[in-house]
């Protein structure tokens, strides 16, 4: 998206991945030669991560910093960018639970194909999405309990899979650990401390609370990155609403339930409204369509600015600084203020 | 623009104008029951100024900040505002010089035009609007002299008129004295002490330098709020790019000249596209258009976000944040995202 506003990048490479990013990097090169564009329009930076991220954000020429990783992270950039002499924009995309709410009433078979849907959610690339389904809200009772069956029987059939670096890996199995250590929180299927095929991998986790726990407990919202699920059941709607004003902003949110239900989930939906960027009705969050509607960020901490988008269209306004031109002869105007308008552009104005 | 977007608008009284604060805000509530808003969609709150605004600054239920005012107030609210645990955007108006750039070759009737246009805009409510003209560069040699003659006696026979406060009085005073205290520049005419009709009238002032001078002290670059304006002789066009480019951020700039001879102005034109928001042709900057086409923003310092406007349709966006629905069925859609587009708004997707 800065490309698409008319921006030079410069990529910082990740110190764990110099060799991936050097392929990745001699690809863009290429392309941006294949282009016609010229040198300058990207480059690559290699070295340790705080040193050069923090001299790239502090550096006067830079104008907008976008980030995707830690909540310490993105946070630090977007502090360090704010306490600039010219404060600049920071877009990060921290952590996010991704919460999904599934309704009372919905019968044996609609529950097992929503465990089967979640686990593919939430294993897909090791559950490394930023739209990961971490927490998974589901009615207490007997047709809850087939569904913590049925999804912990398919997550307990998962193969181990490769994590990003080994710092990821060792981090969720520390993120686990401190959830599962949690008054309340039991742990269903704990990840494989030796998963074989080398230090990188990783195998899913199963988490069971309940909404009372939860609301107790400000840690249980945090984000634990890799396949892990936290499964919350709750007693009633009122119990769901108090969970979902307790949430922190989320880059998705997502209701399962009956059509014909959905009038009287209202005030739910209207609490997540607030709560997260995108909102979904029975489908899981993972993969983000690119289109001019999506919406992929959320409110702090999902991401640091709440109003853009990081795919999309949209995405192209955190880029873009506009001018506008006032009494210029037709001529001199720029070839997208012309009142011929050659570059076909689509206007709001006559 | 946040009322468009939906949001509930507290407004801080000024602490100079209590009386006429009180005035305004009881106009304002009535105009919101005459529209049927909620009560809650306006407030007013009066206090000490640093006081009460870092408290809404600070509040967690305040979600964005407008400001128009001092740099140092400002950049206090918007270094708050980051500083929070979820971090809100300012949109503040700080200051702008509105640089004009006078061409060569323009005839002494339409040098004397431009004087005539100039006084008007620089002494418009005192000088006390934000896209005052505060700095003006002409052409040295004798058209330049006349030039300065001319706008000078139009200055000399301003009568006095009111500032906002006694404080912005003061400090108008003081930065003339400031500013003619400067290596290289004169006071060709100083503010009236005592101009009478109250304590917070004032006369205009004019001082002159020389792009030379303007160059080697960063201090001239600074605004003079009130109806105060500093003409900068230049030499040459590759001083008056020079001059350009050592221009902070600024909501507007100004070129006068000839249509024809525009093209060669065109390092100027680029320059000036990286330090305005608004850029005009042989226009002065007073007086913003309430339109979708319009930018009254700017690069910092002339704002804190120069991505954003606050004048015109496009300042909706500075409150609104996105959400995106996805496999909502249609009839539980908001209204601005059924099929049948029962608002009417126009859309960039079918």
């Amino acid at each position: 998206s800065a490309w698409a506003a008319g921006c030079p990048v410069i990529v910082k490479a990740h110190h764990a991945h110099p060799a991936t990013s050097l392929i990745v990097g001699r690809a863009v090169v290429e392309s941006v030669r294949a282009c016609g564009l010229p040198e300058g329009a990207f480059s690559l930076i290699f070295g340790e991560g705080r040193t050069v991220g923090q001299a790239l954000v502090a550096h006067p020429d830079v104008k907008a910093v976008g980030f995707t990783g830690s909540r310490a992270g993105g946070r630090a950039l977007f502090d360090l960018a704010s306490q600039r002499p010219e404060p600049i924009p920071v877009f990060a995309e921290m952590s996010s639970v991704n919460p999904i709410f599934v309704m009372p009433g919905l019968g044996d078979a609609k529950m097992d194909e929503i465990a089967t849907g979640l686990h593919g959610s939430a294993t897909l690339g090791a559950g490394q999405f930023c739209t990961n389904p971490g927490i998974v809200l589901f009615p207490a009772g007997e047709q809850g309990e087939r569904f913590v069956e049925s999804f912990l029987s398919k997550m307990r059939e998962t193969a181990a899979a490769p994590m990003l670096h080994e710092g990821i890996r060792k981090a969720y199995g520390q993120g686990v650990e401190t959830l599962a250590g949690r008054e309340g929180v039991d742990l269903l299927l704990a990840p494989e401390e030796t998963p074989g095929d080398g230090r990188c991998h990783a195998t899913a986790c199963v988490l069971t609370s309940d909404a009372r726990s939860f609301l107790s407990d400000e840690s249980l919202l945090e984000e634990v990155f890799g396949p892990s699920t936290l499964l919350v059941s709750y007693e009633d709607s009122s119990e769901l609403n108090e969970v979902a004003e307790a949430l922190d902003g989320q880059l998705t949110a997502s209701v399962f339930g009956k059509e014909e239900n959905l009038p009287s989930y209202g005030p739910l939906l209207d609490i997540l409204e607030t709560r997260a960027g995108r909102l979904l009705f029975n489908q899981f969050p993972t993969g983000v369509e690119v289109c001019g509607a999506v919406v992929h960020g959320g409110p702090y901490p999902a991401t640091t600015d709440g109003r853009s988008t990081s795919v999309g269209t949209g995405a192209i306004l955190r880029f873009a600084r506009p001018v506008c031109y006032q009494g210029f002869p037709e001529e001199l105007l720029p070839d997208e203020l012309k009142e011929d308008n050659p570059m076909q552009i689509e206007r709001t104005e006559a």
